[in-house]
């Protein structure tokens, strides 16, 4: 299974692809951070972004694309750019045909370090350990885009099945906020 | 100058086309809601939404796209929806050749009836005065858009005198928000 996560962002949006499966080992596949300049035009941003998303899951072709829940609650400043572009990757994952599924923060923290309030350098630090890296992947942004995919990839299992359960009682599909990783 | 206005949401998406300048008769070219079912997926509803969105801006050809500026004070639940949907019709705007404007809500109200806390019936009345339609545009939305259409064609030309001498001066794009009508 090939998990391609998405750390939403319009100055910085992490994209991290990882290979694994519930108890088996994860291997990272690849890591970047896509950067568009904060004096261009919103509109020159969101395309580089859209490109550059569209190319990387065009190039890597995930089973799921998972990105990160974003909240209101959030830095109020930065809050809707980081929504506009988190719509992209959805967008650009559905017309991929990947499955797509979303993650609060606090639910990627506790699934990589075991807490949901762990800051920045612990889950950088548990996703060096988890993938095996010589380095803590840095910045942030990149080993919380790689932190989300570890996240789908463990916790994705238990949701398809849930999500099959529901399916299969003819109730819905689960969560409905997002398609659920097939 | 033709001007496509956009209030976005997820449910329902609001499309006006004006023709207009300053000064002159304004004309109601066209006006659509584009509308996605609640229970579909996330990524499905943004396809729909970036289908549509891109198929009016071919089919109308307008100068200017506006859209509506979407605040995180607004409605919690549904803002990241609207975020995302704005960001899609600034990015369809942007990859069409479109100049893209954004104006707040308190902005298109105060355009087109004087005062930026008027409510939903005063703007409906105006934008159906102005165009001199036989009956308020319906929903809201649609009115929205129009009225944003309305606010881009009467501000604009301001905002582009306004940008233009700050270009020439050589210090910048002036708002740094989006790329100014032209």
């Amino acid at each position: 299974m090939r998990v391609l996560g998405v750390d939403p962002g319009m100055t910085r949006c992490g994209v991290g692809v990882v290979d694994g499966a519930p108890g088996r080992t994860l291997t990272m596949v690849h890591v970047e951070v896509i950067r568009t300049p904060a004096d261009a035009d919103v509109g020159d941003r969101l395309m580089r972004l859209d490109d550059a998303l569209t190319a990387a899951i065009a190039r890597y072709a995930p089973d799921v694309v998972a990105v990160e829940r974003v909240f209101s609650q959030q830095n109020v400043r930065t809050v809707m750019g980081t929504a506009q572009v988190s719509g992209l990757a959805i967008l650009a994952a559905t017309r991929a045909g990947c499955a797509v599924a979303m993650h609060t923060p606090s639910e990627v923290k506790a699934a990589v370090t075991g807490s949901g309030s762990a800051d920045k350098a612990q889950v950088g630090a548990m996703v060096r350990r988890l993938l095996k890296l010589a380095d803590t992947p840095r910045p942030a942004d990149a080993a919380d885009a790689l932190a989300l995919a570890i996240c789908q990839l463990w916790r994705g299992a238990a949701q398809s099945r849930l999500a099959a359960a529901v399916a299969g009682s003819g109730s819905g599909s689960g969560s409905g906020s997002a398609k659920m990783a097939r």
